[in-house]
């Protein structure tokens, strides 16, 4: 394999599918990114096991402009944080890559002149990104805020494998995800969705997260589900996630159906009042407490070592008898965050029952947080 | 005490005094800000028990706008992590501090509402930030200077404590600043001291590091020296050191007299060459090789497991035989950085001895770094 090519590009590329090559690997192949070239053009892929990124760079750009030019065929496995660091410090416009004996690459350009070992391609465990399944398109913005309003949401602890997945399910035209650690829930709908489309898969959320930042910036993004994995293309890359083994749990009953007390308040005000109250707060795991009447919104917190913090909240629209509720702040500033919009509506059934966190123009996302009890 | 104060200043105040409270201090009570208000102003003083900072907030501004009103002498301490967070995270334009009965202090704005708990400032350690010994001047930017020039090469290392010092000498009307981990040296010499300014003294490197950034944006600095401890006063705000004890290391036949070869070469062009070499350096210590000859400046590295690197350095000038030499990169990056100028000299007496980095243009800077041994 030999190519002199457009430094930027290869860079692009190369960035891409390491963000695939995380610290902790299963086995030292993956922490080598695997090069291909062929007649479509300059194949980079990168993996973890767990989701693995192959990414296209053509020949040509969109304007025609040649990108790879003195091109000979073939793959090899380059060490993934040399070959990204010589690229990115490199300073030709463009670099030529070869490989010697297939335990030698040479890149190089002006002034740099590296050697790098290199494995056979043939030593890469085979990870099948062909299309099967299940398949529908999203535009990328309505993909991006189903990720950043539920992804959070999910466990980051591995105790319960299952509960660090988001829940994707297609049913009857609609697609609802839904993320929960047990201690709080997101969930999103999108609507309009082809009505033949039906699947259930729980992919890591964290997976989502990264699929997200990569497809930055593309226009659409398909995604094609069976039960064994699920691809998300765009652009010129493809993502490969393994689905979390397990039943998710049942969380249809999780949303409170009664409402006994109401609030609707500015969101901006209210993060910063939980904020504040909040830096008095670490010593009980970030609990702060919320009191409630139709006079007076109040966000505070004490610890007897520290002291006590009390804010006020205003503009707000309180209606039932008077309320204290007692939550983790990181859960509800989030919650708050995720579903958007000016105010915020919070509906409770009392004090220590799960309460629902929404955006009354916006019903495609809800919230639900636990509380916590109080000090 | 009780004061209203313009929130800004009183952050800004607290900024400052609070650099001195690091996660590390000897006793508990350091983790507490002493704040003192009386006819001078409000003094806010935090402390490490190796640095101290004392920084004044005045009544009134330059332009003779009130900063602080309705208030009542007095002092305390507080928890330096939540006054700070409290008042960077409160919204109003002023901010009411009164402490009710010498264990609680109030903070409060229109929305928010601290009760923190605090100590009599009769606790605090007795810290003498009297002026006495050895007084001078030097203009900020060129203290600054000094710190940049000389800092980095001071050991980070608690073996041999006095290697953490720079060790400041002032004698026949030149000042000159020292700072080596017996691997590397630094020198800076600042001259038209008055010659009556005669002392020694061995300052931590990292308080210098911590003063010159403090001092940023004033025009003067002030320093006194006496055999105990060393203090800098700059604006509102004075910083008391202790000294290193100990007797620094004679350093004075460090510098090679004589040069058997020469480099001149291009700063940036050699650190990129150097960085990028670097790229297969982890394994080695960080160790590159430079190999000079009249035709040709090369960087390099190389390693079994990884592969090797080589650079072209362009454009230079080279005096004696073909020589090559090894070296810790980042030493040798550091001392170029440090001596300025678009082309540095090196001066080398054989690949095994200690060689001088300089910049023809400012003889008041020195760079000595020992070579390693080739791999």
């Amino acid at each position: 394999m030999r190519f002199t090519i457009k430094r930027e590009e290869l860079l692009k590329g190369l960035s891409v599918a390491s963000r695939a090559v995380t610290s902790k690997v299963p086995q030292p192949i993956f922490l080598n990114l695997k090069l291909d070239l062929n007649e479509a053009g300059l194949f980079i892929t990168g993996s973890n096991n767990e989701y693995t990124i192959k990414t296209r760079i053509p020949f040509k750009n969109e304007n025609g402009e040649e990108i790879i030019r003195n091109y000979k065929e073939g793959s090899t496995l380059l060490q993934c944080k040399y070959i990204v660091e010589m690229v990115r410090k490199m300073e030709g416009d463009e670099v030529t890559l070869e490989v010697l004996d297939s335990t030698i690459a040479t890149i190089s350009d002006d002034k740099s002149d590296y050697h790098l070992n290199c494995i056979r391609s043939e030593e890469y465990p085979d990870i099948d990104l062909d299309v099967s399944g299940v398949t529908f398109d999203l535009k990328t913005p309505e993909f991006s805020q189903l990720v950043e309003q539920t992804a959070f949401a999910a466990s980051t602890k591995e105790q319960r494998p299952i509960l660090t997945a988001i829940n994707l399910e297609a049913s009857g035209g609609v697609l609802t995800a839904t993320a929960t650690d047990s201690a709080r829930m997101a969930r999103k709908t999108i609507e309009n969705l082809n009505p033949d489309i039906e699947f259930v898969a729980n992919i890591p959320a964290r997976t989502m997260v990264e699929i997200q930042r990569l497809s930055e910036g593309a226009s659409n993004i398909s995604i094609s589900v069976t039960d064994k994995k699920a691809l998300f293309e765009f652009k010129d890359t493809i993502v490969h996630t393994r689905l979390v083994a397990g039943d998710y749990p049942n969380t249809k009953n999780i949303v409170p159906k009664t409402t006994n007390y109401t609030l609707h308040v500015n969101a901006a005000e209210l993060l910063k009042a939980i904020d504040r109250a909040n830096v008095l707060a670490s010593e009980r795991e970030n609990a702060v407490d919320l009191s409630m009447s139709e006079e007076a919104v109040n966000v505070s917190s004490s610890s007897v070592q520290t002291g006590s913090a009390s804010e006020k909240v205003e503009p707000f629209k309180f209606e039932g008898e008077e309320l204290k509720i007692s939550f983790n702040s990181t859960f509800v500033s989030q919650a708050v965050n995720a579903v958007g919009g000016e105010d915020v509506t919070f509906r409770f059934v009392g004090d220590m029952k799960p309460f629902v966190v929404e955006n009354d123009s916006d019903p495609s996302i809800i919230q639900v947080v636990t509380p916590v009890r109080p000090f």
